[in-house]
């Protein structure tokens, strides 16, 4: 009886354990990750846009935490480990953006679809190793939910010469 | 007393004069901007569809008013300027689109998501001020209706050389 | 009274015929195409997400029937025939995870999107031709209800230089 009663404890608190939300916004700290907000842009464009439960974020580039932002074609003047670390700021810019247009991460539901763009040269060919950089990053933050319908392409060119650029379809609560 | 009725009435007016709709299909034409009847695609796919009260758009290129398209790439053939006039008769391709798929510009709610893809040199770095082009034209006709999520990039090659090339998602009412 | 009621009986055949549904999984068989589980990526990625009555696929590329990818670039190391031919196999591998995802094609009511990158030189101009072997297969297995918003561009390199990559939404029933 004692056994049985200590069985159905157990389970009672994996399923409270299970249903427990994560807090993204409190997970984002405990990566020790800044999310600064964003630039407004100065064109007619605007960094987030939401229809129903969907928000359409912008293409976002590789800010540097010191200014500036992560420059050069992966391949040719970044290496692929570079490249993955550029695609890890553009993540952290998109969380920034996500942040700033919802108060809150914890208002999102999963990511969705991911366009992983990487200015590279012809004959790279390890885009989706860059572009981990930021998958993996949501993956850090959002678990299961981080993860995304994906496409890591390459690019010959991108604005600034920025070496990441990625849009993400994010699906709210 | 009098005074109290001139800022009711003046109240009055300015919230009248806010909510008037704007007439998107007179501002196109106050614009001074003919659309055309896009020509039905040969190949197996269509230049729209809609899903609930979203209309996604196929990648339009930019026709010359004489008939053509204008060809090259920014950064060798064109200049940012002409890239931007390029992009800018994209926008009206994409205009003449959605006119010929809705009827009226006036069942439209907003711009949500523009690629925009510029036939360039790999070392090309001003996409941005290239897709302004269609960006200005689409504020220019729908207010800040028109402001949308964006991703400005290069592409080593787009059909036929077209030297702009733009899809774009469009929320309805 | 004979003639009345032969034409009362020809409409109501012609009213079922037309009522009558198109088995896609049926019609995938009937076309010889054999639908592979797809892997599932070993980054942290999925295959598809699914949003409403959207599915989102990631970037598919050309698996070779018999093992490995259909790869080089359209312009240089394929011709635009190889490169049709490459893009129906992407056709086929966005069928397969369609059905993975699903059960059944059954279960979908349109494509809505596609968007058609070409590993090319950057002097290739006929991305629509090649694109149009993912296009077609879409039209002989869903028919009209296959047909889809499109972009065909061309990009200077793709994940493991493939020869074609392309993603897709699909409307749902």
């Amino acid at each position: 009886m004692k056994y049985f009663i200590t069985v159905i404890c157990l389970s009672l608190f994996a399923v409270g354990a299970f249903a427990q939300k994560i807090d993204y916004d409190k997970r984002v700290e405990e990566l020790g990750i800044t999310l600064t907000p964003p630039s407004t842009p100065s064109a007619n464009y605007v960094k987030a846009v939401r229809v129903g439960n969907l928000l359409y974020l912008s293409g976002h580039g590789p800010s540097r935490p010191e200014g500036g932002s992560i420059t050069g074609k992966v391949g040719q003047d970044l290496t692929t480990e570079e490249g993955y670390d550029a695609a890890r700021q553009v993540g952290i810019a998109l969380l920034s953006t996500m942040k700033a247009e919802l108060g809150s991460l914890n208002k999102i539901k999963r990511m969705v679809k991911v366009l992983g763009m990487v200015n590279c040269t012809p004959d790279f060919e390890d885009q989706p190793k860059v572009i981990n950089g930021c998958s993996d990053l949501l993956v850090e933050v959002f678990g299961d939910n981080g993860k995304h319908a994906r496409s890591a392409v390459g690019m010959n060119a991108l604005p600034s010469n920025i070496a990441v650029e990625i849009e993400i379809i994010v699906e709210l609560k």
